[in-house]
């Protein structure tokens, strides 16, 4: 009920503090028979982890994962999942042994700190604990099993915004999004964020960020009516995540402002006299159920909160004080949101499969 | 499994199609002692239902909700909750004979007649069936029922935007939203939409929305940390609506553009050495967890699909064929959203202020 | 959470008083394109309902169910499921306009008057309230939505015991079950168990009772390793039906006695080169999992607890005083339990059922 | 949905097969500020653990319990629980490079094997993977954790059977559990157990037993009506321990043969005008909701089903074996159960404690 498991089919667990001896998940209701190692994960890892380029954190992680369970080596020698539930593990092993009493009782604005000493009267201010983005290590690591589980969905993130500057895109190449440090698909957006992201960076500042996430080769059908819309839930996935604020699914907001002759996506025939839509504004879900056409979603990712400059904060102890947080932190976490937004879809798709295919919802 | 009920602790569970004899939802978890009667629920009924003014749907029903199980009569005569599942009724009085000869074999653009047929192989063609939004009359029964569990929380909602007009913030005024048929805050805002949606009225189009739903007096402490973050349980119920596609909490996408510095809310010294917040863009929700600052939730939704205009589409037996949805439909479904979103929020709230008080996340 | 609930895919929500206007259900997660009218539940309805002879209660309820949703009339003229919440209602007819005035303040011992007041603070003293057995009406009426799930699996249930008198199982024939008021298989028994209830119900007492429950037919592999064995779900299902205080499968409590080489059930090959086994002592469960054998499930109910002899309580306020019951009882309520408990097995298999067929436990 | 989890609020998912690096946990919902060490976990474990005397396997495991996260250390020095998971591992040290391909193609009687393979298509077979009694450590780990949830109640269990041999109830002595191998409350009785298994254990055999469970100051009010019983609830929670076959609460299957005048237990006032009871055939429960008095559950293991007899099978490949069970084994399973069987009532106690403190059933 403190509510660190997601899914309900495609079921993950996560625990872990960013500076306890490591943090793991849990993944129940991932079938049997399905090939995974180590390195089918750790692939999905290296995206995610700090020290990258020098527009992320340059803590040092080698989020080496390890599987402790869930699967077999069968008689041809290939390791399989067994339907038994896989636990993944990743130790801690950057936990500089920093003097932490600064923070230790000031309230850091912008993050959890106040709320949670508010509702547990107890906190893990090393590194944020809890709620520290380290956590999110764990959603990649199940997110990769998830593609396991759906391996005919293709799906892919990058980042179409950045502060105030967008992408073109006219300029879209998914190729692109491997060649520079932002996951970005337009070649020349990722030059101008270079520049801007130093700016900020060396100010010692932060910048916000949007995340566009795309899953093609979707079946039709996943979702359910109502409570369990395909839409609703990869909202909650995706606004579960760290430092996100909102989340659109197709054109989003901008279909406030249509017309529904404009915003109602038409149909004409396609292959074996399948619907074919003649643009997606729905972004793939109609009444909550994936029509096959390319799922979009987009989420928006706040600031850095933690930043050089120094802002008005309270104690624990009720006195006002000035705050600023020194340390080893991503000047725009939008982009290493770009694995995470991926694996959380990943996670949700493999959820509904699973529904879908035993015809239940 | 089919995802029809919603909450944890405050559980909402709604059944009924548009043209069956009656539409109703159970609500288990209620606290017992509270009280309530037919008529606290009846006052946000009326607020939703159609044929209020001719910017809605024209169809007729009373909407008028019965009580069937969880109250009793107690000794000083007033009727109280007893713990127990309160069972919600209102009957289906104005399901027109109405040839629906046309749209049954029709997929309607924008509607989820497609992919309800290729998930369930059956569909109830007769005013949408269970796609239809009168299903959100039981969500906004419960969420009466939700308001008495947090009595002491205020919350609002109001319509911001209607297409591409958006209101005047500096105008925004609570008292206005009741005085004119769009729930608009800006009186001068609401003179403009009437002469707008005419148009688009008598066009037989229609168009998208926005609304913003702002929660007071909220308790510090609400929601969880990861996956039980209220800010990912809010945009989950307000995404679960009919025809939303996209969600915010505080500045949402304004985020992105947004540094550090200009983000994150500092604090100061409040009543009882709590802290006060200078700013509130992050909508009283910090690391997942109401910071006691009022919550600020919007969520964009997408125009009727509905409408007059002939339309490029399929059938189920695979011909191609234009659709023109006739009725009685609503110009712009985002107005009737706004008590339906309220509703979505205060059953969150109670959900979760049900788990704080209790400890249990 | 108050668990109104059970079920995971198949999921059903029981809600009602014995004195409200009415009792009923929600069945969500049924498939779509199931046939189901109301006669196919009514006739379980009937061999529940009370009245029925002289050794259950003489309260009258038609108990006739009316479905509200979820189904729909096909092209054929066949009523079939749709896939969304069935919901199922028996109006209260029999509400006796009876002096509750006696029991109100004082705890009936057995009952649940003391626990549900210390608890909630308030309760429904008319009749049990939520606490009555007429709640498992509506758990028959789901039964009988869950057969049609799982047709070819045949479920049916038996009183092989009645007070100190068990059954004799050479006598066993299942044709004997619906020609005697009792459900006995055992035709000699239940002249015996006439004379010796009739003797009960004269003296204004009760007597406990022992249900068997078999299903034939069931598929091999439903159930669960772990905590979703079909057992542990089973022993669930029929432990919440009121009165109930044991529950074995197999040969249940008698397998403490046994020695490995006694208890395990040997095998041969079957049809199909699938294992026979040569003994049932499992009940048909093995791991938590189905076998393929009948599934065979026993359960306890304790006597009635409302009878004619005065005995030692206390009231609501404080006091110690005598308390009999009048009204109009069961002498032997296990006689009633064997549809409910026929019916809670019914939706475990059914949730089950749905569960593997979709491979997801 | 693979069901590894159980509970609602204090909610744990275990991992882990017999044969693989690790077993562990991740213990949700424990609430913040309670003082928890690995100490207080390992005593329970050392009760549980193989090798403890001549009548429970000589597999040696230390069960060595380490704690990854969801504790701190205060400023007092003092290890406290954050209110986050608590992650529990414990390594598999003695996975003896044993030949398991006699076993890994035949089916032995009495085990999980064919129904593992006929569900998954794939299993474990080295010492049972996942179906191994070795899962029930991590129980008893997080039953540990449970108890200091409700540090007032006090859980204690006891064998009362073994084969066909009961202890004599006048004999009882809490005492006495510690001081013999079989957790026998009944020094008597226990001295006649060890020649009784002696023999069973030199004859390559198995017995069956009977494990009774008491929980004493248990609060008033633990429960909820219908589906959330109590009794249910820890039915539920010792059927699912390996090798149950039939639980009992209070007097269980005796109730059956009682009249109502014998089993309700009357009422005269206790102290603070409470009710106190005459008698205990509740078991503690009365509708499901906990009366004040010791809650007493009683459950049915068979015998361990690895025995040196030869008994007849089939394997994988659908040819009929004879199969004998070599190895360490049991040769009473049930000794083992006794701490699994107080750890499963602890859980199912903490996670209802929570419940009730949350005012939410």
């Amino acid at each position: 009920m403190s509510h660190n498991s997601f899914g309900h089919l495609f079921r993950v667990t996560t625990w872990g503090e960013s500076h306890g001896p490591a943090i793991g998940c849990v993944v129940d209701g991932c079938p049997p028979l399905i090939p995974l190692t180590e390195d089918d994960i750790q692939g999905f890892m290296d995206k995610r982890k700090p020290g990258q380029s020098r527009f992320t954190t340059q803590r040092r992680e080698p989020d080496q994962v390890k599987i402790l369970s869930g699967v077999m080596i069968d008689e041809d020698g290939i390791q399989k999942t067994t339907g038994t539930p896989i636990s993944l593990l990743v130790e801690n092993t950057d936990q500089r042994s920093k003097d932490y009493s600064e923070i230790k009782d000031r309230y850091r604005p912008g993050h959890a700190d106040y709320t949670y000493d508010a509702k547990y009267g107890i906190r893990d201010y090393r590194g944020g604990g809890r709620s520290s983005a380290r956590e999110t290590a764990m959603r990649v690591a199940a997110g990769a099993v998830a593609r396991k589980v759906i391996p005919d969905v293709r799906i892919r993130a990058a980042l179409v915004q950045i502060g105030p500057h967008k992408i073109n895109r006219d300029n879209w190449d998914w190729d692109q999004v491997d060649l520079n440090p932002f996951f970005c698909p337009d070649a020349a957006a990722a030059e101008l964020w270079a520049d801007y992201l130093d700016g900020i960076r060396k100010a010692g500042s932060s910048v916000g960020a949007v995340v566009e996430v795309v899953a093609e080769n979707v079946p039709v059908g996943l979702g359910a009516p109502i409570y369990g819309k395909l839409d609703t839930e990869i909202s909650a996935a995706l606004m579960s995540i760290n430092a996100v604020k909102g989340v659109e699914i197709g054109n989003g907001f901008e279909a406030a402002e249509l017309t529904g002759e404009e915003n109602a996506d038409e149909m004409r025939l396609g292959n074996g006299s399948r619907p074919r839509f003649l643009s997606n504004n729905a972004g793939g879900i109609l009444g909550g159920i994936s029509n096959g056409d390319p799922i979009v979603a987009r989420f928006a990712v706040k600031p850095t909160s933690s930043i050089l400059t120094t802002r008005q904060s309270v104690t624990r102890q009720g006195e006002e004080v000035d705050v600023m947080t020194k340390g080893r932190h991503d000047p725009c976490v939008g982009i290493r949101a770009v694995p995470v937004g991926e694996a959380m879809v990943a996670c949700t798709l493999a959820d509904h499969f699973l529904r879908h295919r035993g015809q239940i919802g």
